[in-house]
């Protein structure tokens, strides 16, 4: 319909010349987008950001002291990196923290088990719980249990996570995490216990949120709690040799009702068409446990880094160009919500957004969400992502985490796709930490959104 | 050579039989070793035995109710695998257990950090001990301090431990964690943290006796801890940019004067010569956080085989063959000073001994400490060993840490050299676990051992 208009017009030299917007790409402005990927893979300051905010702030859990002073170093960081109306903009949820977390194996065999609270999981007093475990192969196992079975027991949810490229794994795994407290506590269980969703064999607890974080209070499951792998293999052996084991568990989260979060936003005030804004988010907060380097300080050097290239190193872009760096992702999405509540007529002017929340591996997939017809127009933005290596991918990218909301009110979106090999080995547990990234991979990253971000804001015209 | 021999004895086949222990291994004998080893290749009886300590005993630590119901697991274990002799030889000893333990950064970036107490070290009561850190690349430059310099501050070491397949940068690297807080304490310090010996880049402090438990109390030094490498990196990161960090320890260890130990004995009784003896030794206490796999449940695991499939594979060998489970190994060599103290007047009839102590790694040198003179004969022991890939070692063998004692009186030792490239990784953390060792390298661990004590308990003479 819009491209029909377009050709109507005889003047079309005229518009091509004074219409790049509606037009693609030019061959110079895709040389242009090869150009800066390749100049970018040479610089640093993706990591140099990852460095700064997680050895400045360290770990920044949702809605705490510590997320505040990500968001202070954050608006410190990126005016001093010259972006234009950088604020914050703040919103309130219910924080949940961490207290003491002990497992342990009184009978047969008595022992320490590695574990970690899963988050939004209930206290079980300090006195903890003890109780005979039933274990379970899998969620569905759980769920099709008796009731009667696992009266004063604690459930245990097995299941390894499958390691893939492209995360998908995750979702599968990630399912019993979301639900094991609510269907172990209909079972009538004293708690829960499941194996981590996570790849790594190293003795560490994944955790991970249960039930999103919303205004409205979370109903309450039973206490829920993760193994390590090798903690998992334990458990599960002796439970193979048909003893009864017996378990302590001590878990003392609590919640305050009501803490105060925020999404810190920065631009390129765009010069042709300010109101168009192309949207490059990451999320601020972190897991408790570690420095948050990978989930997600990755994405806040590569896209800030990404907007700071195109600033000093192109032309003052056609469209405003906004960092959105969100606050309490880990805890159910909050900021990108809040994001979607508070700029809700704003949003038919987003021309296209992305978020990179998946570590610093390499991409190797350009994916879109663009509307019938406009599909190879928004694949013409990976040019530059494609030359570095990625392959072309299908129209059904999620965009990332935080802008769910956003896709669900028709903004479209495009997914770098990153390799994702490792990503869980680290996801959620204290070894996320500066040295497992590899500087080089994050220079492949910040490139390939340089790249895309410049044809982005310069270039073609909407993609609904 | 041997052939010439062999063909200008006329009663040749009288000689092999009557005095294959003066005569070193026959080739008939060497064939065998040979066959062993290829045949223990393709058991798994090893792995089943570290599957079964660190399973049902876990962690085991020195002195503690965990070490007893090690002892007790050994010889129930070694009593139903037919050996005969069972024993447990008990020592008393001083018993240091952890108790808190948490360092935290106050400025100028609060964060937690991920430490854990050295063996031995004092506690900074339950306050915990506050100041600001004072950052050294190496022990030498502790020790180049001037005292003033460290009055109410935290000193802190560098130095990263060098990864090697033979394990020497241990020594180097140990050097700080043996000495640290005695050095520390002269310049007056309030505490002090080390970078962990250790040369994993995951999240786990290295733990570690500092000075060796002896009968005697070991002289206070000042509270000390290592950190994990990535918070290691954390802090000289900080502490490079030229700001004061001022820190937070709390360590609270206490040491009980009185506590037991001991040593688990377990022989195959030698037919012809029952009064000599050829020695396998392991350890059979862990450190407290973890299930002691590779330190030192492998070496538990290959002795225990090798003798086992010895027992059930030959006939009954000419010597005694001893297999001892040495306590209390970590926290000083207690064991093995004990049961040096206990079997004095035998020593002289040892006629070899050897250690397994430093993981699953395959075997890659065969080692000896034999007398003048005596070398090639020891050398000639290894013959299956070095079938299996192994190369000929020196004539420097240490045998292994709880024959040290046993090496000063004399007694003849050979090590089977094991790579341990990987082995400080998990060494002394919390992932030191089950999952780490891989069933076939355990096997070839076996496979090697079974082949030389096959020919010290059947060939040979003395080795002095």
């Amino acid at each position: 319909m819009r491209y029909l208009k377009h050709l109507s017009v005889l003047t079309l030299g005229l518009i091509l010349a004074g219409h790049a917007l509606a037009q693609g790409p030019t061959e110079a402005q895709l040389a242009k987008s090869e150009e800066l990927a390749r100049w970018a893979l040479e610089q640093n300051l993706g990591y140099e950001i990852v460095e700064s905010l997680t050895t400045e702030v360290g770990a920044r859990l949702a809605g705490t002291e510590a997320e505040e002073r990500a968001r202070q170093w954050a608006v410190t960081k990126l005016k001093k990196l010259g972006f234009k109306n950088v604020r914050v903009e703040h919103f309130d949820l219910p924080v949940w923290e961490r207290g003491l977390e002990r497992a342990e194996i009184l009978a047969p065999y008595p022992q320490a088990l590695v574990i970690t609270s899963l988050g939004g999981s209930t206290s079980t007093g300090h006195q903890g719980v003890e109780g005979d475990v039933v274990g379970f192969s899998s969620l569905a196992a759980l769920k099709a249990a008796d009731a009667d079975t696992l009266k004063g027991k604690i459930a245990y949810i097995g299941e390894v996570m499958t390691r893939t490229q492209d995360g998908s794994g995750y979702g599968v795994a990630g399912a019993k995490r979301r639900e094991a407290a609510y269907v172990a506590k209909e079972k009538g269980a004293l708690a829960v216990l499941i194996r981590s969703v996570g790849t790594s064999s190293h003795r560490f607890a994944h955790t991970g949120q249960m039930r999103r974080v919303t205004s409205q209070p979370i109903p309450d499951g039973v206490p829920a709690a993760a193994l390590a792998a090798p903690d998992a293999d334990q458990l599960e052996r002796i439970l193979a040799s048909g003893k009864t084991v017996t378990l302590h568990l001590l878990l003392t989260p609590e919640t305050r009702p009501a803490g105060r979060s925020g999404n810190v936003i920065a631009e390129i005030p765009g010069k042709k068409k300010p109101e168009e804004i192309v949207l490059l988010g990451a999320h601020l907060d972190s897991w408790d446990m570690a420095t948050g380097a990978v989930d997600d300080g990755a994405g806040v050097g590569i896209v800030v880094a990404a907007a700071k290239h195109l600033m000093d190193e192109t032309k003052r872009p056609e469209r405003t160009v906004r960092v959105v760096l969100f606050g309490a992702e880990e805890v159910g999405l909050v900021g990108g919500k809040a994001y979607v509540e508070m700029h809700k007529d704003e949003l038919k002017n987003h021309v296209i957004a992305s978020e990179s929340d998946f570590g610093a591996g390499r991409i190797w997939r350009f994916e879109t969400r663009a509307g019938e017809g406009r599909v190879a127009a928004a694949q013409a933005l990976g040019h530059g992502v494609r030359m570095l290596g990625a392959a072309p991918g299908g129209n059904a990218a999620s965009g990332g985490p935080d802008l769910l909301f956003m896709r669900g009110e028709g903004v479209p979106v495009v997914t770098l796709k990153q390799n994702g090999w490792d990503y869980f080995d680290l996801h959620h547990t204290p070894n996320d930490t500066l040295d497992k990234i590899h500087p080089a991979d994050l220079a492949h990253n910040v490139a390939a959104w340089l790249s895309f971000v410049y044809l982005a804001a310069n270039t073609g015209e909407y993609y609904r």
